[in-house]
């Protein structure tokens, strides 16, 4: 054995200690609870990819960001940086998968940013899309899986902004900007919720893509619910009448699926930083944390045609989940009971080690959750503990219980306690849950 | 953009369909359940780790199944190849922890190793550890928490495999094994599984580690539930009281823990693989299935010392995925309905878009999972792509149903069909999940 190893983390990554856990297990077992009511199936794409594939046509701001090397095999691979380019790649490797192919995929993806705080280089992002169909209706219900999740985590104060590209890089145009700027204009225009909309009228001046009636258009650009409104008004500059009419159409889908809720609105300047989309974008935006977007997404039609050689229409978007553990942190909507233990069992001593581990043992199989304490020690050193680690519950069993096929349950809270026979305490535990 | 892509897989990786995953997703939920029940919480500790502390003390062939590399920062880094290892790190680094420390984490590790059928360079395992604790009622626990998956899971021909490792030292150094050469012997003996008796027997001789004692033992090492009759065969040869107590103590506590299942069973030359074993080792076999353990673990109390200076007593086991996923299919034990889509509405044309998505909205409300069909089109396609997906009911809603406030729920494995008001079809459906 050599001498001792420095325990320490690389730059950019991080533990994740259980209580903190129990916060991500608890919205992911939410979030994958709506993907499963609309019908989105688990895939799992492998952690390494080889290179190409993984630079798809990012562009190079993103390839700088990949985790790169060459594997033992002389191969050039990549940890995944995002899960769409693996999710294209598998579409385009299985050409009889049944369309439309709703999935979604949880995990790990990795990025060799600057760390700062609360950016890792290591982080969980939560996706689903459905590929194979080019229907308003999948845009729509893309964003009804977002407006879900956020019921389902009872964040109230949040807005969903949305656009179609198609709309924006028109309005643009007949505005002004040149076709082959359009990109390089709407990568601008995202910019808003960062430097704000002088920022942007500055940086689009600098850039020589502004003129009057783009910067009337920015200013107007507020989130709104009126679209047809604010659209009737851009129609009265330029004609975008067919663009208005799917949009129209959009809008009118999302508010069917989410019950004509206010806090879905027409953000007529929203672009996404992406360039691979193609049609409708949107994000979730939540008020008074403090935060940029917590999910995005967007149609993208011509990405799995990079693999495959065809076309295949797809939409989709992300939840982020260092973000909406935040919020949640924020907005204070976790449960207070979160991860806290539920019951201890004692050992009193080795006379009644073997009543414990039987009770321990009735306690799970009526799926109660308990631990037991390792040791028979003594009942007030156990009671401390069950007390500093927040246990709800502590079951007494001294040579007294024990003797008289009794246990003593101990509330916590109240400190009350109550001798009650085996069944009895396991019934008034379970009702406890 | 350049030319198209070709989208390849790595060698020794894979993706995961969804119907696979939902065998997976089936296995990790029951999986995650007892470990709850059993007060073990969640702990992340991230893909990429220093090269010096992976490696630790692994031995030279696990180091050659590194995925191993320079980052960007000139770092030695390396993709876990387990997680017991960060385990350790992360209490080192951690020496506020309150013992003892139970914790579970279930995710990807990765493996330089040769690619063959079953056998990948990612794949899954499920890691449950006891850390702080020197108590055998620890050992125990981890047991029965091996126990209570293969329960919950429905495995019932099962045996669990239990020895100690001070046990099998001194049975094997008092009949004759040079002290320097007990993990060399051990680990030929851990090969009994895959060579056999004869086999191990042989490969001992090559070492020069076999002498008549040792056969004889070896031979008598069957797993056998008449473990104190056995220990007492060994007691008449040789004197190994104290170890014999410990082992005894063990095995009557997880008797305790079990209800005596006659599967827990007593495994004179077991010695499981890994080096850093100090005390009790256990391992899960499934008869019929021609698989090696699908479970395995010990005691380990050196192994933080490495990272922390001073040892801690720790013990664990862990679940790989793949092999479980093989059991349940091999004993047909997952359920008939699993990933079987629930429930499609349809949408006839465009005037009925609006009652289907209203109704969709109302399944969802009712926590009924349902798929909406994208676009109107023809019923009759509709219910041939419900049919081909395996859907268990269709909600037919054309004019005359949208007309008359109803809709039409067709069970798709009888073809019966009912024509409901809205919120009697929902209770209907509600009814069959």
């Amino acid at each position: 054995m050599t001498g001792r190893i420095e325990p320490r983390l690389l730059k950019g990554f991080r533990d994740i200690d259980p209580t903190a856990m129990e916060r991500r297990v608890y919205i992911l077992n939410k979030i994958e609870k709506v993907f499963r009511l609309h019908s989105f199936a688990p895939l799992f794409t492998p952690t390494l990819e080889y290179l190409d594939i993984l630079k798809g046509k990012m562009g190079e701001e993103a390839d700088k960001l990949l985790f790169s090397f060459t594997d033992i095999g002389g191969r050039e691979v990549g940890l995944r940086y995002e899960f769409t380019i693996s999710l294209a790649r598998y579409v385009a490797m299985n050409p009889n998968i049944r369309f439309p192919f709703k999935r979604y995929q949880i995990g790990s993806v990795f990025r060799a940013e600057k760390p700062q705080k609360g950016r890792f280089r290591e982080f969980t992002q939560c996706d689903f899309d459905i590929v194979g169909s080019s229907s308003p209706i999948a845009d729509a219900e893309i964003i009804s899986v977002m407006y879900d999740v956020l019921n389902e985590l009872c964040i109230s104060e949040f807005k969903i902004l949305m656009n179609d590209r198609r709309l924006l890089f028109s309005i643009l145009e007949k505005l002004g900007v040149m076709k082959d700027m359009l990109l390089k204009a709407s990568r601008l225009l995202d910019k808003i919720d960062r430097v704000g909309k002088e920022g942007v009228i500055k940086l689009l001046e600098e850039h020589k893509l502004l003129n009057e009636s783009i910067k009337k258009f920015i200013e107007m650009s507020e989130p709104t619910t009126a679209y047809r409104d604010v659209m009737e008004e851009f129609s009265k500059m330029i004609d975008i009448t067919k663009e208005v009419e799917e949009f129209t159409e959009l809008m009118m889908t999302v508010n069917q699926m989410t019950g004509n809720d206010k806090r879905i609105v027409y953000s007529p300047a929203l672009a996404r930083g992406l360039d691979y989309y193609t049609g409708p974008v949107f994000e979730v935006v939540v008020e008074g944390v403090g935060l940029g977007s917590i999910a995005g997404g967007g149609r993208y039609d011509n990405m799995i045609g990079i693999f495959s050689g065809r076309d295949i229409p797809a939409t989709g978007s992300s939840f982020g989940l260092d973000r909406l553990e935040e919020v949640l942190e924020k907005k204070n909507l976790f449960p207070s009971e979160l991860g806290r233990p539920y019951c201890l069992v004692t050992i009193f001593g080795d006379e009644t080690v073997k009543y414990s581990l039987d009770f321990y043992r009735q306690l799970h199989k009526e799926k109660i959750p308990a631990e037991i304490y390792l040791k028979p020690k003594n009942i007030g050193k156990q009671i401390g503990y069950a007390d500093s680690r927040g246990f709800r519950y502590t079951v007494i069993i001294g040579p007294e219980e024990a003797g008289a096929d009794k246990v003593k349950v101990k509330d916590m809270r109240t400190g009350e306690e109550k001798v009650l026979d085996k069944d009895g305490a396991t019934e008034f535990l379970k009702e406890g849950l």
